[in-house]
Order: C-alpha cells, then sequence, then structure tokens
C-alpha cells in the first residue's frame, strides 16, 4: 500500500479535482505492475496497472482509494476488476462521497471477491485532503502560504518585500503552486509586483490565477492580464462594476473570467463560486488584508508560515495578520497540526486543521 | 578528541569562567583513562586523567585544550605530563590567551614529547565559545534569548506573556541557565513576574541575577532580593540612585550587590563591569527595552529566538524587537550562522555572531 500511495503521488498536479489514485496488482509476493490516475478524466489507476499484466487470474489489488462503480468520464472500475479475475482486493479508505462510498465494495464482494478495507487509512486521506474536502461541500481546500521575518513581517513599512525567504523555501512554493488548483492574490499585489503566477515546476500545467480586485482597480497592462491564452486569469470583483468599461473590455478582449460577488455576500459565498469552476483548491498567497480576512472568517484548511532569521524591528512595517485584540496568551490563534520544515537557515510552520500534514 | 569532547562537556556550569577541558589518555590502542574539569579551581583535566592511570609510561594524551604552564590555583599541568613519561600529545586547540598561547606546546616539545595540534581545532573552540570571548576583552559573552509568537510577539497589549512556548521549549532554557553564570532581566519584569531567577537543573549552581534597575524601582518585597542567601543578586542602577534610602537598605540587609553607571557611560561599559566580577557569561531574559539595547549597540554574541505556533494578530501587541526603522528587506537585521532546534512544534532559532554554535 506504501509503494500504491507513492504512484498516487505521480499524479499531483494533473488530476485535480479528480483524486490522486495509486494501485499494485501483486502475485505469487510479486508485483506484477504498478499504475495511477495520470491525469483529470483519464483512466483510473485500476485501469493503467490491470492492463499492464497479463496474469491478473488470481492476484490481489492493492488500491488507494475505493474503486469506482459508476460510468463517469471512464467506466465503473469494479465491473473491470471481477472480469479480470481478481481474487482479492485491499482498499486504503473508502470512496468519501457519502452516496456511493461502500457501493464498491459491496459490488467486489457479491462477485465473491476477497475485500479488505482500511490498510494505510489515515495516510491514504491525507493523501487526497484536497479531494476529501472538495467533495465533501464543493467548498475548495484554502491553504494560506505567507513567507514573513522573525518579527512577523511581510514587508518594511514602504512595502518592500523581496525576498524575505531565501530559494528553497521559494522553491517549495513552486511546488504549491503545481499541487493547488489555482492562486489567489489581491489586485495591490499585481500592481506592486506585476506577477504572472505561472508554474515554473510544470510550464504546461498552470493553475487558475485568481484575482481579489474589489474596486476594479486592474487594466490590461499587467502580465497577469495579458499573459492569458490559457484563459485561467479570473477577476473576483464586486457586481457594481459589471457596467464599467474595462471589466467588459478584460472580459472580451483578454478572456478573463469574473466572479463577482454583492454586498450580502461573504468570503464563504465567494469561495463556493470559485468552486462551482471545479476549482477544488485555493493556494492563497495574499497580503496582510486578504490573509487577514481568511483568518477572520476562520476559512481556511491549512498553511504553511515560512520564516527567514531576518527582523526589520520596526513597528511600522506590515504584519502579516492584523485585526485580533487578544488580552491573554490563551486568547491567540492556536496553529493546530504543525509539521516543521526546514529549508536550510529558513523554516516553514504547515498547519492544518484537521489531522495530516500535506504530502509534498 | 571527541570522546575527550564528551568529557568536557560534563563540566558545563561548574567550571565558569574557567574553560571546559576534557582529557582521554589511550596506550596501545586502549583507553586508559577518561577524565575532564569538574569544577572551578579544582585539579584540571590532565591530573584527573593521570591520577586515574598508573601506567601513563609512553601513553598518549587527547586533550581539548593546551595544558597549562603557569602556577595558577593548581601546579602548571606541563610539569605532570613530563613527570608521567607520557610519550605523545594531542591537542585540540592552543591557549586563546595570546601571553601564554604556545607556551604549554613548547615546554612538552622541549621534553621530548611528541605534541600534535589541531585535532577537531573547531569544535574545541565552539565547545568553550564563552571562555574564548571573556579571556580575549573581559566583557563576558552574551546570549540573548527571547520567546515569540509566530507574528513576533513577547505579550498581549495587557502583557500577558505565561506561556508563549511550550515545556521542550522552557526546558531549554533551564540549560541555558546551567550553561551560562548570569541572567539578565529588566526591572519591570522584576515587578510583573517576581520570579525567583534559580536554576532549576542544578539547584545548587545558581547563576548570577544581574536586574538592569536604571531608576532603582525594586524593593525588598521580590523574590529575587529576599531569596538572596547566595549574595548573587546584583542590581545594575544609575549612580543617582546611590543616596536613596532604599540603594543603602538593599545593600545592606539584603546583601545586593551593586553595580552603578553614570550618564557618560553605554551598555559596553557596564558589560566590562560585570566582567570584572569574573562573570563570563550573560544570558538575557529581557523584554523589548533590553532585547532591543543590545541589537542597537550590536553587544550581543548570540541567542535564541523561540517561536511557537501562536498568532497574536495585533498591532498593540508587545514585539520582541523595535526601534528600527528599514526600507528595504536588504536592511532588515541578518543573523548569522543559524542552528534551527525543534522542540515538538516550538522551533528555536539560534543565531551567533562568530562561526560554530553552542554544545548545548
Amino acid at each position: 500500500m506504501n509503494i500504491a500511495i507513492k504512484e498516487a503521488m505521480k499524479g499531483i498536479g494533473f488530476v485535480n479535482p479528480n483524486p490522486l489514485v495509486g494501485a499494485v496488482l501483486v502475485k505469487n509476493n510479486k508485483i506484477l505492475a504498478k499504475g495511477y490516475h495520470k491525469i483529470y478524466g483519464g483512466p483510473h489507476a485500476e485501469v493503467n496497472v490491470i492492463k499492464k499484466s497479463k496474469e491478473t487470474d488470481g492476484a490481489t489489488l492493492y488500491i488507494t482509494l475505493e474503486p469506482c462503480s459508476h460510468f463517469g468520464k471512464t467506466p465503473p472500475c469494479t465491473d473491470l476488476i471481477i472480469s479480470s479475475k481478481i481474487k482479492k482486493c485491499v482498499i486504503a479508505v473508502l470512496d468519501p462521497n457519502p452516496i456511493v462510498s461502500g457501493r464498491g465494495v459491496k459490488i467486489l464482494k457479491d462477485a465473491g471477491i476477497d475485500v479488505i478495507v482500511g490498510i494505510l487509512e489515515k495516510e491514504a486521506q491525507y493523501l487526497n485532503k484536497i479531494f476529501f474536502k472538495f467533495i465533501k461541500d464543493k467548498i475548495p481546500y484554502v491553504f494560506l502560504k505567507t513567507a514573513i521575518t522573525l518579527d512577523g513581517k511581510i514587508a518594511t513599512k514602504t512595502f518592500s518585500s523581496q525576498w524575505i525567504t531565501n530559494t528553497l523555501a521559494r522553491e517549495k512554493v513552486e511546488k504549491y503552486r503545481n499541487l493547488f488548483s489555482s492562486i489567489l492574490i489581491g489586485a495591490n499585489t499585481v500592481v506592486k509586483d506585476n506577477p504572472s503566477l505561472k508554474c515554473k515546476v510544470l510550464e504546461n500545467n498552470n493553475p487558475y490565477r485568481l484575482i481579489l480586485d474589489r474596486d476594479l482597480i486592474l487594466n490590461e497592462t499587467y502580465k497577469i492580464i495579458q499573459n492569458n491564452s490559457d484563459k485561467k486569469t479570473f477577476i473576483i470583483t464586486h457586481e457594481n462594476n459589471y457596467n464599467k468599461k474595462i471589466f467588459q473590455d478584460l472580459k472580451i478582449n483578454f478572456y478573463v473570467n469574473f466572479i463577482t460577488f454583492s454586498d450580502n455576500e461573504n468570503l464563504k459565498d465567494i469561495l463556493k463560486k470559485i468552486g462551482s469552476y471545479d476549482i477544488d483548491s485555493i493556494l492563497v498567497e495574499g497580503g496582510n488584508k486578504i490573509i487577514s480576512s481568511f483568518f477572520k472568517e476562520n476559512l481556511f484548511d491549512g498553511g504553511e508560515i515560512m520564516i527567514a532569521p531576518k527582523i526589520l524591528g520596526d513597528n511600522c512595517a506590515i504584519p502579516f495578520l492584523s485585526g485580533f485584540s487578544p488580552l491573554n496568551i490563551d486568547d491567540s490563534i492556536n496553529l493546530k497540526n504543525i509539521k516543521i520544515h526546514l529549508y536550510d537557515d529558513n523554516i516553514g510552520f504547515e498547519f492544518q486543521k484537521e489531522e495530516g500534514c500535506l504530502l509534498v
């Protein structure tokens, strides 16, 4: 099952919003084949592994997620398993979708296949934290990333911020940009840094680019608008801006997608709208305002705070988070399920609302 | 030599302001004896190891520091080495005192002993960072310790500060209280927390307690004054307070030592005065004001910033450091020679001005 999980991880960045799935086929204590779900819409891990082998009769299939039993983009995997005369099926975790959970197991058992469920169950859940969250409530998994000095600042008072963390830490951010389906930043960051938000790890697999721009201050001069040939740039703005010339201009001439919200809608409503585009996860790389909003609304699933051994020592420098007012240490925000990452002399505090850290 | 260094470390907390020294006696590839400098004023490591063995004739002595060649509190070790008919002497590092450095080696060589210098030299220097610093300029080695939230705060706006870091991190502080000869805190901390500053690791080996109390606001009601039977409490105050009744009262009735300074004297002058009491090292556990002063004057040798995964998110909370005003990230204070310590979900950034971290 460990091998199957490692196989599954090869799909990172390619399968969203599908789950990462790995499979291993074993017979007479020998591995016949290994496989994984390679790309969204493509064959499932079971198919990939079974097609590789001619001796499936009597074999044991190890699979990180309960096989599907319905026609989706591909035919049901349960049918293939049964027709391959596989004798035993070891499953790490059941399908999280309550409507179909356990159905695949039942079909296999009814066909006389020996089924075991729950081997490395937790690891398989952590592997698919994003999928498990998104399938449940259709709200994207939200991961907050920030890079700070030892005194918790993201920029000097003059907004200088490059670079706080070292190369190793910034390389980790590139991995995150590959793992999550989208990146969210504020319009101010676009104005200041003019980033392209392309994924350097896998150039052909860019995440969606979400820009929170309440007052629609952006225009066509920025890279994120101009380099939108993949049509993955989204602007999230107040509905009042709909009638502005620039709104229509960006939409029609630069293929920018718009998500609008009204005065009655909050951050959670916006997340739901993002989810409706099948965007299953968001890497939030915002500044003080955006990070503070997600903390205030308690709308994050995890995050990593990267720290460099630098000190600004200036009360006027920009903190990564503000707007709280605790009177006692016990009233502070306590991050949970901490995993510490080392990047030479920088460190990262990964935190998760639910048990289990990300497998990157 | 590795074994000798480990022997030397057994003396931590007992030998200041003497160096930590370990020795191993070897003959025919077998260890005859191991030993170390156990207590300030007591026999040197060489004596301890040679006295343990009856077969010193023709043996090799491994020693972490050049043997002394002068009468101090004990007779010269070079004499004992020669009279023991030791054949070879392997020395990690020369005596840092320029007046005697190399003299021990010369005496041994002149007596026909084979001498090798420089084996694990750096490790032996790091082992005695405190001693090497203090012997050079008679200014104590200064180590800054602070415990902060992820946003760099040491307390809420209402000065609540207990506890930011976890038990493991606080246990490390106890080790520091054993390693350094003295602890420095501000009078405000005494008023607020009323600490006793005793060493829990070794109860009979308390560090000197130095309180920076410019305006002499302390009185006999505090633990640090009342529990002064070991006479290790020092108050550092402006000379103008000399004529105050409380000054004389604390001095005569509570055995408090006073270090006074004038308007013309700065922090470095105060450190020199502390050094004149043979206090070779200071663990600075101050709040914002004291830590900021040491950074401003660039008068620290090392330190550890301990971080807990808690966030106050309040601009009015108390930062561990302030008073700087950098415009660019490149102008920030860059801590050097970083060693990261893990305390479960807390971490510590140890930094050192000179290469090599502390061996605790």
